[in-house]
């Protein structure tokens, strides 16, 4: 297909952000980086011209000492799109490498001036549903696309699968999996499949503490066991497969963080608190445990949606020793799409769910589906 | 994006096509079937202007009883070409769905035209290295596209997946896998995880047997277990994945036919005397499995493509029982991909890897994505 002049603004120069300019700037024709911004920055290809555009492959310090380019502070999402959008003859994409909310909510505005988007941020498809109808009405509208792989499972194909089953006419009927690498980490941890006889068990809070220390967890480790990272997932992929999920809080989610401890504030201070007196809730997750072992299965937190019923939950459950649940290792993701054409035995995708290099892989892959598309 | 006219001309209609046709009826917009052919037939919407078109979602029966249509013998593929290029003010695609090594060696005239190609047919990809790169190169110079998702794993996300890996620069270093249903059927029963004691151990020839009585096989079983269809899909992988594979014949396959029955003729006959002698070698098959069961392993049929070392393999293995590989169920497939981004755990894309209505999901979502960039 003939090229046109592709203008890219990326947001966000975080883990996943630096990793995807890396990889941008690798690309054998990568579009013309007209806009960079962080936090109260902002860079810009100078107006009318858009040329010179930002140097590909460099780092935001090299980026910002560029002399050739308009500095300024942060700017609203209608001067990003007023910008964008004046860009001369050709499309514009936006790549938001940030996890803001408010800009999430900005995307309408930005397709409906058929500005693309490109986003891992997860906020704009599992909040409200009136902000996801929002986002595709606008992108008809504006004549403009929106991908999002890497909010579900960093680059795994999840979203493209499913998108696929369901745009050729497959009735998804479950979908089921472990859709944190924390909490996967944590659990194939604390409950292996094969704990050796003899070893002395880790207690949930040792393994927690370690996960905390290797950086798998956020800073404030409750915002993982809180469950609502993977809620906001299985949202996206409810919505996908028809479901009309208002929120990520209008169905059920077993928070692992003790009733006791939930109350304590988010500072240095509470989370120390927490992690102090986490250990006294070990032995509720042995008796968890304990009753899964006497089962012969393992436990596990897992996402599932059951289409037919309307059900979306995430939680606790027991799995089979040899499911493919069970059998995940380290930090890993599985995702299982039970459907009418695929029968008894889903088609399964697994592998690493998180890390910037691997994020950022499936924001260029979609990047990528858009040039191609526009 | 604004829709052009898009003309379809669909080959094949066996179990693959048929569930194609009736997917596509299904589709909100989809193209018009201008040409639809069989092995000595041809139905074609009148020229010169291309309408009526062939109705969606019939069978070969009703579509060829509508008087409307003009009814030929085979077309050639410069027929079809030169029928389809005429189409008026719009862009044509071809939807091959047969197994048809002449057809897949006229595709660079088809896509010279600037008509494109979506298939499951692996004979394009996997033949000399020179039509792999004719196909690709015309695809270019004719600025039509290709896509042949279903030629490796049926609907499975492989293809995508690895251009995806490829395309943002990640460094695949191993694909591995069972890339066969019915070989993964053959081994999973002759060689289950969990063989429970004191049950008799199944005989090759009877899982072969088994197998056959299923429709799991080929005709003639020997065409699934000389390795051939695996070979063929490690070559798509491994010209994908950068490496010159000449052919399918040119790197080591372990053909699962004992020497003795390779030369039986193909006919009713001799596929009946290969199935009568085939137990006389159980006790070679069983060896193989004692050996493998003595390492605590089970053994598997697996194609793998180590790019550093340039080197592709189709045959045995033996692998550990809490393997992903090893807990395959049924038919499956599985495919790991080893990459420098995803370190020591692969990225792992698993399900159903043949049938007809998984394969059609393929073909129709590459059309999908075809009719998108078009």
């Amino acid at each position: 297909m003939p090229s046109k002049q592709i203008y890219l603004g990326v947001i966000g120069v975080g883990g996943v952000g630096t990793a995807f300019l890396q990889q941008l700037s690798k690309l054998p024709n990568p579009p013309s980086l007209v806009l960079l911004a962080r936090s109260s920055q902002t860079l810009l290809a100078p107006a009318p011209a858009y040329s010179p555009a930002i140097p590909a492959g460099v780092d935001w310090q090299t980026a910002s000492a560029t002399p050739s380019l308009t500095k300024s502070g942060a700017l609203s999402p209608s001067e990003i799109v007023s910008y964008l959008s004046s860009a001369p003859g050709g499309r514009s994409v936006l790549v938001d490498n940030t996890s803001d909310p408010a800009l999430a909510s900005a995307y309408p505005q930005f397709l409906k001036a058929g500005i693309s988007v490109v986003t891992p941020n997860k906020k704009g498809f599992s909040s409200d549903l009136s902000l996801w109808k929002d986002i595709f009405a606008s992108a008809a509208s504006g004549d403009a696309l929106v991908y999002h792989e890497s909010t579900v499972g960093a680059g795994l194909p999840v979203i493209s699968t499913l998108r696929d089953l369901v745009a050729t006419g497959d009735q998804v009927t479950r979908i089921e999996g472990v859709f944190s690498g924390t909490l996967s980490f944590l659990f194939n941890t604390f409950a292996p499949v094969s704990a050796s006889s003899g070893t002395a068990a880790a207690k949930w809070s040792d393994v927690v503490s370690q996960a905390k220390d290797l950086g798998y967890t956020e800073p404030d480790p409750r915002d993982d066991l809180n469950g609502m990272d993977v809620a906001r997932k299985l949202t996206i992929l409810a919505r996908i497969a028809g479901l009309q999920v208002q929120s990520p809080e209008s169905f059920p989610i077993e928070s692992l963080i003790p009733a006791e401890l939930a109350s304590l504030p988010g500072t240095a201070a509470g989370i120390q608190e927490f992690m102090t007196r986490l250990p006294e809730f070990d032995g509720q997750m042995a008796a968890l445990k304990e009753q899964a072992e006497k089962a012969g299965k393992v436990v596990r937190y897992v996402g599932s949606i059951d289409v037919a019923k309307n059900e979306v939950k995430v939680g606790l459950q027991q799995f089979d020793k040899d499911s493919a649940i069970a059998g995940l290792k380290g930090s890993d993701n599985i995702i299982s799409f039970y459907t009418q054409r695929y029968g008894g035995n889903p088609l399964i995708v697994q592998g690493a769910g998180a890390g910037g290099e691997v994020t950022a892989m499936g924001v260029l892959a979609d990047l990528n589906k858009v040039l191609e598309r526009l």
